[in-house]
């Protein structure tokens, strides 16, 4: 069974969970915008409307435009690929009555982007393909069950994923290799885009933005990119970095410091800084479970760093990782109001998360970022984590 | 002024033709799900929940999480970038207040994918944000301003088009000269494939896809990509390719026909079919005028193969090009249900289209498709159409 076979039976066997007779996928003109669900699923490309139906009962069909269906048949994800040419109505409707769900999920989320793929546009051409059934009172969001999909990772996409971080890994220690003082931020952007392109590979967000580099305290801080500071003696330098193998992303950080000549470690306020930091970080490890939500969490690795005297950092914990370094669903968010319901999600195993935080500090910024994930019996590290500052000689 | 400033400039421009007081792009995490015309504005990615607010009054005013503001800043295309950090509620009602729109503009619209941006569990966010207010009952469908928007082309802009279509078109003679009996639709994308790879270059679409082959007459018709049948002397080869560079796609069809020992030129059918094809093109590009609305120009070529004794082509005569092969928007489309209101979308000048049509037959799929820009006095060839089939020697 290849990844996406693993996948498509998923969401058969998770409706039920979701209370959900049916979960129907609704999109047109994918290259130009497409469904954050559809790359779980398949390639599965449309140019005109088509909607991809999964029913409590294990089918799966899919309504294409003629021309379309050809190219969704041949992956053999779906028991019957439906061609129509004017409208897609009358064969919606026609799978609609021969299944007569009583609950529909739709692709619809205020708190969760990776659930919320149906645009505004294509929720009010549907209630027009349903108007006179009783189908258009049945459209629930499948926010839940989306991000139960996608969170719990199958056997096929966890190995994939340890390959992404795997590799990325091995770009950090060749760039750990290269570095010294006096390199901009620019410079190692380029170096690192360099060891990536030469792998054939995709950076797990935009390349301009990835890696991220924070070198010494003047650097702005956030999804930045590379500036023009460079690397000093006496500063740090933080790398926010992965990379997309096979569709799948990684997200790492680690952090070095650019010694003086004559220092043969850092000095002992960053050292402090970095086992906060460490610290926080496993200390929030060492809690998750499955069946918490996500801001409790959060809420561990917050109140270390406040406890150390540090100030919270302004971000989430920790994001889920999959298909996109930020995969949506449930997540290590905070209770703020930007984060909508997402830290009342619970966490279950198969997921995987990143736990990242950091400190901004007259030497740099300093900041980790660690892949974890959940088992019935706690988190598992996907990889190694930074347990000392990376030096880097004069 | 960069292609962004160009744009940005003609965005605040093109409101007052519309009617709109403001136009509001409401994103989040847009590099798992973005908005299409974010594209055309600059490179304004966004983690969290921002918004990009242009007025009549000629004000762009970016209101984004703290940590995604310093890189739209940075791009120097808004007047003020305003950071917030646990909910951009309070800030994007300030910004409304200041201006008293009586019209905001969101990206919606049943027929446009282009223009339907904002998903449904947004514009429910929106409606949270705004409840109390007076501006909820002031959101409209920007539909018709975002086609103009992204239709009606700036000098720069069309200037990348042309080096785009030009690098296409040097690949379609490379493999012309390689072309010969014998090689599967798979060989032939590979190759291509590499011709593109080697530009250090993309696809205009998903790159499995992109060239889209027909050998010979059992390949599968429609977007399909490559099949393992093979070129055969006595059939015909066509295929569908374009090139994105710098962000904007070209995107043509052209066709080959393979002789058969001692042929020097292809049958009489084969020719006619050819020569119908093309003087359907023809004959709806002397016919474009702006101000038009878009099925009467697919009425004309439909009409010019339905004289000759051919099936109708089961799609649209041809859509606009730019940021994407499929740009939406106006477009030659015929008025079927499955295109909505975009068959009565009037063509203005500086819009640029394809003219694609085929006819299947015993040799093979013969299509053709050039594009258009459209100019006060009419069509102008982007690039100089194909007049003569492609010969390919035994």
């Amino acid at each position: 069974m290849n990844i996406y076979q693993e996948k498509v039976r998923q969401a058969n066997q998770l409706l039920d969970e979701f209370g959900l007779d049916m979960w129907l996928v609704l999109v047109r003109e994918t290259a130009e915008h497409t469904d954050p669900v559809l790359k779980l699923l398949g390639h599965l490309n449309a140019v005109w409307t088509a909607a991809f139906i999964f029913t409590r009962s294990g089918e799966r069909i899919a309504i294409t435009g003629q021309g379309d269906d050809e190219a969704v048949r041949c992956q053999g994800l779906f028991d019957e690929v439906l061609p129509y040419t004017q409208s897609i109505q009358g064969v919606l409707v026609e799978v609609l009555d021969r299944f007569q769900p009583r609950t529909i999920g739709v692709n619809f989320s205020k708190s969760d982007v990776s659930a919320d793929g149906l645009t505004y546009g294509l929720w009010l051409s549907l209630q027009d393909y349903l108007k006179g059934t009783p189908y258009a009172g049945r459209l629930v969001s499948a926010e839940s069950f989306v991000e139960a999909l996608r969170g719990r990772k199958m056997p096929g996409e966890l190995a994939t994923m340890r390959q992404a971080i795997g590799i990325s890994m091995e770009i950090y220690d060749e760039l750990t290799a290269w570095l010294r003082p006096g390199l901009s931020e620019k410079e190692i952007h380029a170096y690192v885009t360099g060891l990536v392109k030469r792998r054939g590979i995709e950076t797990s967000w935009d390349a301009e933005h990835c890696p991220g580099l924070n070198a010494g305290p003047n650097s702005p801080w956030g999804h930045f990119g590379a500036s023009d500071e460079v690397t000093r003696v006496g500063e740090t330098l933080n790398m926010d970095f992965g990379v997309k193998v096979d569709g799948f992303c990684s997200d790492n950080q680690r952090v070095w410091y650019f010694l003086r000549p004559g220092e043969t470690e850092a000095p002992a306020e960053v050292q402090h800084i970095f086992a906060t930091v460490r610290g926080a970080i496993r200390a929030a490890a060492d809690f998750v479970r499955p069946g918490q939500q996500g801001w409790e969490v959060d809420a561990v690795a917050r109140q270390f760093i406040v406890d150390a005297g540090f100030p919270e950092y302004p971000h989430a914990l920790g994001h889920a990782v999959g298909r996109y370094a930020h995969d949506g669903g449930v997540g290590f968010y905070p209770r703020w109001e930007r984060y909508g319901d997402k830290p009342y999600g619970r966490i279950a195993a198969g997921q995987v998360f990143t736990l990242e935080l950091g400190i901004r500090s007259p030497y740099g910024y300093i900041s980790l970022e660690e892949e974890i994930l959940v088992t019935e019996h706690g988190a598992e590290w996907l990889w190694p984590p930074q347990t000392e500052l990376m030096l880097v000689k004069p």
